[in-house]
């Protein structure tokens, strides 16, 4: 029911995840008076499509606590997250309110045994492929083992969704000099070094233009840099693009090459445009939840879904609490409880 | 003595910005056998220029407490920054080693009396024309005093260099609603709402795409997040670039559309390019003191001596110490006493 366009966008996305992945299977949770004449419109959905009606919908300027009040145990959202808590359905995407979706997944779900916070993850499009970036805005702030936990989810979804078997992970910071930076980034590059993880490289810190660059194949901070990060890269890109427009149109000459070279200019624009690696993974918690730009449209809105589909198919969630598992057994040193005098030093 | 090329830039620009401002003077130090040669090469240049030799420079490599150690009273480095004190020079201006330049001017020059810690502000170029950011990246961590120290900081600089008399000013933060964010940024912009400055109209909280909008005149941040919003944005900029050179060799017909196109693509490359908005400038110091990019070239490094010679011109050490004690006398109650204990609070 979330996004921009709600269900006029989804059920389209979704006859065409349908017809690429051939063993998918959907249920839909909305109300009945949008879902209803968009499910209509595409019958070869009925084989593979179960629909529940929600008299409830969050709005996408709720709050993520009116959200919880009026939403829970009923809305279209709750629902979503808790067929994926049941078994009724492997994951959950939604494009619709991320404070609600991520509210709920934490009530709903929980938080893995050993993960304080979860984090939201991002695919980056780099000049390398792309890599994975996190957190991009779940919670503010992270201490070192949280970071640490956040560079194991990471990893672990590297290995899922671009199939690498031990990837480069590094730590986002002001310099690459290891005396440099947060107190908290300088201790989980340090535990991270000496732990010689099997699931991942260990790289060292990077800085913000190494993202773009795919310097490693993810990249960890705390949400609060995470996200400036994140949008300062998709205003620029459109900055950029702005810049790019008006120089095309400028002269004659220009509007001449622009004619010739339009091809270019379209793939240039697929390059570039931020919805082709859409979906916020939500991870560390026990379920696996996508949340779509609101804007997005129906080939970005079937991203986000085959992303979903692709985590599940490569067992995320049993890589990760095999990963976290390893890493505690073999350093208990940093278990999770000791996690919790370390929050909030500087 | 500093950056990439030393002298062979720094000298020829020096010869650039003389013939544009004809009322400046330069005060040079460096080793005689490296500025002799290029100060010969350029005769024109004798009228204006003093050049006295230092025996030591600071290298690029060294760590700040290194060049304390070796540099402090007899490195070029030093020299500069302590003319700037002295009253020989009125502003100083290096390609050096930021992290040296920064520990010398902090020792040479102080931190102003109200100022706890400086700030280095950049120029970023915007959709709307240019923006002051700040800090990005002279110290991690910022309480809300410091934020709002920056915020009139940032806005005298922007009253200096853009001639804009009342500048608006915006926090960065990872939601423009009130209820979010870090908390030292919600208490500075309840602060600075308050407070209704004259010298700047506070704007509220603005998101990492904000900055390429041109949304407000300064963005204040602490130092983390600084630097990596601006080396997050330079590296997108250089990924979209190595995306357009890709997309316009790519095919014949890609190729006779940039042959049209060449001039606006000049065009465009000009506005891409980071180095003409060169200069990071260090505020909150009893002085005068602009970073230019170690890799700058002769028009780049000429820019940040204009950025200075502009500064000293529209003399924005009064104008902060103007705006820093009205705003203290009206606001006693955020006097720089009562920083201290907020900080370091998350």
């Amino acid at each position: 029911m979330g996004g921009d366009h709600g269900p006029s966008v989804v059920i389209p996305a979704l006859a065409k995840v349908a017809k690429r992945r051939t063993d998918v299977n959907f249920v839909i949770y909305g109300r009945s008076d949008a879902v209803r004449p968009e499910l209509e419109k595409h019958p070869a959905l009925a084989p593979v499509v179960q629909f529940v009606h929600c008299d409830v919908a969050v709005r996408m300027d709720d709050k993520p606590s009116q959200a919880l009040r009026h939403g829970r145990w009923k809305s279209s959202m709750w629902r979503a997250i808790e067929a994926t808590k049941s078994g009724d359905a492997d994951g959950c995407v939604s494009a619709g309110n991320t404070g609600a979706l991520m509210a709920m997944s934490k009530f709903c779900l929980r938080t893995m045994a050993t993960i304080e916070r979860p984090a939201i993850a991002a695919i980056w499009p780099t000049l390398r492929g792309e890599s994975v970036v996190l957190d991009v805005g779940a919670t503010i702030g992270a201490d070192a083992h949280q970071l640490i936990d956040f560079g194991i989810l990471g990893a672990a979804m590297a290995r899922s969704v671009f199939g690498i078997e031990r990837p480069t992970v590094g730590l986002l910071n002001v310099g690459v000099e290891e005396i440099k930076g947060q107190e908290e980034v300088k201790e989980a590059g340090r535990l991270l070094r000496e732990a010689n993880l099997t699931s991942m490289k260990y790289h060292g810190f990077v800085e913000g233009d190494d993202i773009g660059k795919g310097t490693v194949d993810v990249v960890v901070t705390e949400g609060f840099a995470g996200n400036i990060a994140l949008k300062t890269a998709e205003g620029t890109a459109r900055q950029i693009g702005g810049y790019l427009r008006a120089a095309m149109s400028r002269t004659l000459m220009a509007r001449i090459g622009y004619f010739f070279a339009k091809g270019a200019f379209d793939r240039l624009r697929e390059k570039m445009d931020v919805r082709k690696a859409n979906g916020g993974v939500f991870l560390g918690l026990n379920g696996i939840v996508v949340k779509s730009h609101g804007g997005a449209d129906e080939e970005s809105f079937a991203s986000a879904v085959e992303l979903a589909y692709d985590m599940i198919r490569n067992r995320l969630l049993d890589r990760i609490e095999a990963d976290l598992d390893l890493f505690h057994a073999r350093h208990p040193q940093v278990a999770p409880r000791a996690a919790a005098s370390g929050e909030g030093s500087q």
